[in-house]
């Protein structure tokens, strides 16, 4: 027996056919003699939906509002998956966000979580009955309706799993876990049977789109063990790997990783476009004449590159900001150009940060070389490096990243067999 | 300055452009000074998406979880004006049903309206803020979302209406109020200006479908003052009638009209079909002998007539039922027909039960003979009859409904000039 929280996305319940395929999941569950609490999205499209028509109502319209209408999607999933579980016999109700109450700050439309009441979620899943849960949403201080923003059901579902102290959160996704790398560039690439939070947490930020950023860091504080896996699979007769578990991905603790590999996955970003500010004054304050007003302007600055100086007076300062920014930054830099003391700003579109990650490394030695090596014996250039203790990231140009990501995924033994 | 409630239906909000045009309406009570409480349905089409969707997942679906579906179609209309209150400068906010609190009882998806807490919605509305409340929705005694049945709309604006001590309660609807008779059978028709509850509710409950008649009900139980009006009439330079109000009809207390008409109006009620029992004996039991086994099978009886006993031992019974349930009734009959002892049973089906409504005739003599004589004059046949203290019902061949109809209004000086 275990309890588990289990979450379906927009696709997975986007007509009552899937809705139905969702519910044989539970179903499975159920029968296996666990307590389920299930969270869902809103049909695929209908948040959508919503979103058009506070638009159309007002341009600048009030979050508060907004939120009104865009949590009724997972309300009206929510209602529907307990249906179609009473038709197969399964015991069921609804909760929406402010029955459980799952209590929010006051940040409409991006709300935090601030704290979920379990009591009455564990009391109706202990004597058998499953919650069905509109995820996405919450009660926020005032009262009143808030959303989680953006991919916010995941984070209901991690952020449940702990309020009832589930054993698992399973994120049942349109894939089947997550992979060395993006398979669509190598063919090759291994799913992983397990990972840990903190190389997730770079793999989703870094572009593998399994789970939203947000969720990994809450299941990593709360560690609340996350599996990621399908929700296209038969859930009858559900396939299973060599262990005899199901096909999927565990994130979890690296505790419970026993052989961790030094390298886990190589991750990319497309769409970066490079900075670089030569011979800036190498004082203190430089930096943030820099980047203060690119955050004013909303710039999202990703990777930050700055080498000590070699001549004592001047330095060079290299970032990356997404292509559809570039315009903008350059009309900010230019503008702060004097202050800053750069004799001149380069740019350069179409570069691409390719990722090696990996808890391993941390114990282990020849990591970065490896990497550079094998870029070198196939002639890629390296336009910049910037390394975290998990993480080693080069800047390349973008016509050589999938040739880079390929490599460097049979460079650290990542092929599958 | 008047307290107000403006309700618009699912026609009046079927987009954003039409919730623009409700606004406009909203503003220009808001400007002359109203304090304003608006009630609005679903946008039209979704309550019956929600539907379809609950009957999709399942035939006998949960009437709470039915109601945790449905009810999000007033959820989001709410939000959606509000958003286009504010973005015209009107300071606005939603209410769901349980924020109010509207509490209902626990029969879900046709729950009766329990108590409304006013306090909150008085204390904004007075401070100048126009609360936009989701109709047809409430909370039930478990927590729960629960929904008035179809057209609860109206009802939750009358039962607002009573809450916040409103002066009036106005219903837009896609007709410009309540007529002396159905104006596409008798084009010389009127608008009345007011309309008795009393009358409202035998107009309402005969085919009239302008408001249901559970509001109505409800509206008169309270003393609700009711105005039914267009919501398509231009909401800045809305027409007056020649008194200088809007054009409309005001359902009131009877003392309110000061020169009550005898008859208000000519209400019929289309395919229907009679049955009578011939020669029933004539002892105690026998009237629950014939209805008791059809309201068990759900047959909706509606205008009974039983004669006094012309020998002392055996009666006649009249009675009509909805066309559709006609093979149903008599199916039913023939399985009791020995117990009730009735030596024939007859059947016509395509007759027409037209009425003559006014609060007048309970102080005027000659009203029911004006009608006898009306229908004789153009050679139609009564088939039965039946009266209460304002109306008068005779059933006749449905070919001659309109005939009748016509000849009605006519004969009680309703036609206009």
């Amino acid at each position: 027996m275990a309890r588990l929280v289990m979450k379906f996305g927009g696709t997975s319940v986007a007509n009552i056919e899937r809705i139905r395929n969702v519910a044989r999941h539970v179903k499975r569950e159920v029968e296996a003699g666990n307590q389920v609490a299930v969270v869902v999205s809103a049909m695929a499209g209908v948040t959508n939906q919503l979103v058009g028509y506070c638009t159309e109502a007002s341009k600048l319209h009030d979050a508060r509002e907004y939120d009104a209408v865009v949590a009724s999607g997972e309300q009206v999933t929510s209602g529907l998956l307990a249906i179609v579980l009473q038709d197969i016999g399964i015991d069921a109700r609804s909760w929406q966000g402010w029955q459980i109450p799952l209590e929010t700050d006051g940040a409409h439309g991006a709300a935090r979580i601030m704290n979920i009441d379990g009591t009455k979620l564990i009391e109706r899943i202990s004597g058998g009955q499953v919650a069905v849960i509109a995820g996405f949403q919450g009660i926020g201080p005032d009262g009143r309706l808030a959303t989680l923003g953006r991919g916010g059901s995941d984070t209901s579902a991690v952020a449940i799993a702990k309020a009832i102290e589930a054993d698992r959160c399973d994120i049942y996704t349109d894939v089947d876990g997550v992979y060395t790398t993006d398979p669509r560039i190598v063919p090759k690439a291994r799913r992983l049977e397990k990972i840990a939070f903190e190389e997730m947490l770079e793999m989703a930020s870094l572009g593998a789109k399994v789970l939203q950023v947000r969720s990994v860091e809450l299941a990593m504080v709360h560690k609340v063990r996350t599996f990621v896996r399908s929700s296209f699979d038969d859930p009858d007769t559900v396939g299973v790997d060599a262990n005899g578990n199901p096909p999927g991905t565990l994130i979890c603790d690296e505790d419970e990783i026993v052989e961790a590999q030094v390298v886990t996955g190589i991750a990319y970003s497309k769409d970066e476009a490079q900075i670089s500010l030569r011979r800036v004054a190498d004082k203190p304050g430089v930096a943030a004449g820099v980047f203060g007003p690119l955050a004013e302007a909303n710039v999202n600055v990703d990777m930050i590159v700055q080498n000590t100086s070699a001549d004592g007076s001047t330095t060079d300062i290299t970032f990356t900001v997404p292509n559809a920014d570039l315009a903008r930054t350059l009309k900010v830099l230019e503008e702060a150009k004097e202050k800053i003391g750069a004799t001149s700003i380069e740019s350069a579109m179409d570069v691409v940060k390719v990722s090696v990650i990996g808890i391993g490394m941390r114990s282990h030695a020849g990591v970065a070389s490896t990497c550079f090596e094998a870029l070198a014996s196939k002639g890629i250039n390296i336009r910049a490096i910037t390394t975290s203790e998990i993480k080693i990231s080069v800047l390349i140009d973008a016509a050589y990243a999938e040739l880079a990501v390929r490599t460097l995924h049979s460079a650290y033994g990542l092929d599958k067999h």
